[in-house]
């Protein structure tokens, strides 16, 4: 077991770990990446999460957290000292950012994950229950927001990193498909937010580019499949 | 709108409704509970959860907060004066506690729900796949506990509530097929604690009992199905 400091076992192209890492970001703690390529798992890996076997995992003084929204209120928790919260502190504001997260992973976000393998005869019902989630998702920014750039107002929150940390695989999707999943037109306050939180210093470097991400699709589809 | 005050908007035979009951009850919070019988659903439900239309949905000041997982945490936020945390203090334990919580409700409670529709020639391989998880939360229990009643050490915590709410359902099915899920000899831990949870005061009048579970399911399988 790693031993010490603040290290993150993952990789950079998964969201979920770039939760992490921009959580740490905002937190100006610095760590180590420990990069985990999961074929096969390593040791490290089946040690520090032996209960899901998946990345990302923070090991913070030995200790191993695991599973990114739980990582990432720790890491609010554990780190108070630099007087940025990452959730606000009214118990109703902070009732709010949990349940918009859990919205975006529990419903959202599968179903534009949906989008890759729909058949053609059922894409529009369900690109149409996606605009329908945006739609909600819109309205929580602009009461969450109240005008500024981000959920949490003035800096990225909670709902941003969670919900923001897949719009380096959303950008390149919809570069690939060219169909933007965001248009101004139908939700405008998200469409402004997505390029603040992309070019934001906590986050910039975290989430590789649309280009990186097309450049590893393409190496997934040139592989050939074991057989 | 129901104005001021605390309300739970739910029914008793809910286990996620009995998770706002109890986290209230633990914090010595008075609240009207307001019965939704869901069939249909109520204005005042589709008003205060516009997003699932789902119950419970506790009503504090006229703010509406959704998700049993957010409100038990909100409970403990927003009512902070009793000096009894639902959960613990400590950044890494308050992790686990999410943690396991979190295994619990998208791991463990779907299969154990499965339990019900599962062909014959799959049971077995379902309840080796349940033992596994509850041996699990048997290692949880032991290093949560430290050798006291519940996982959250002398009092009920938030592992108790979110997992143990279900332990109505789980007792009176286990009733009815004969096969007990928890047994002693291979789970010591959590077949003690179930006891100790369901006769807890905070708890005792919230979950019904499994008499009064046979019943309701005698009720719902002698109703006639709508043609």
């Amino acid at each position: 077991m790693a031993s010490g400091g603040v290290k993150v076992l993952g990789s950079n192209y998964s969201p979920f770990v770039n939760r992490v890492q921009i959580a740490l970001n905002l937190k100006s703690v610095e760590f180590e990446f420990i990069h985990e390529n999961l074929n096969p798992k390593s040791e490290l890996l089946l040690k520090s999460n032996p209960v899901h076997k998946k990345i990302p995992v923070l090991i913070h003084d030995d200790k191993c957290i695991c599973e990114s929204s739980v990582i990432v209120q720790y890491i609010d928790e554990a780190w108070t000292g630099n007087g940025l919260s990452i959730l606000p502190s009214d118990p109703y504001d902070r009732a709010v950012a949990r349940f918009w997260a859990a919205y975006y992973d529990d419903k959202l976000s599968p179903m534009v994950k949906e989008l890759r393998s729909v058949k053609e005869e059922e894409r529009a019902a369900l690109v149409e229950r996606i605009d329908e989630g945006l739609g909600l998702l819109e309205e929580a920014f602009v009461k969450c927001s109240k005008g500024k750039a981000y959920f949490g107002g003035d800096h990225i929150g909670y709902i941003d990193i969670v919900i923001g940390s897949s719009f380096g695989w959303i950008t390149a999707m919809e570069k690939m498909s060219g169909k933007k999943l965001i248009e101004e037109a139908k939700t405008p306050g998200l469409f402004g937010w997505v390029d603040k939180f992309l070019s934001n210093d906590a986050v910039k470097d975290v989430i590789p580019t649309t280009e990186m991400f097309l450049q590893l699709l393409a190496k997934m589809q040139a592989k050939p499949t074991a057989s």
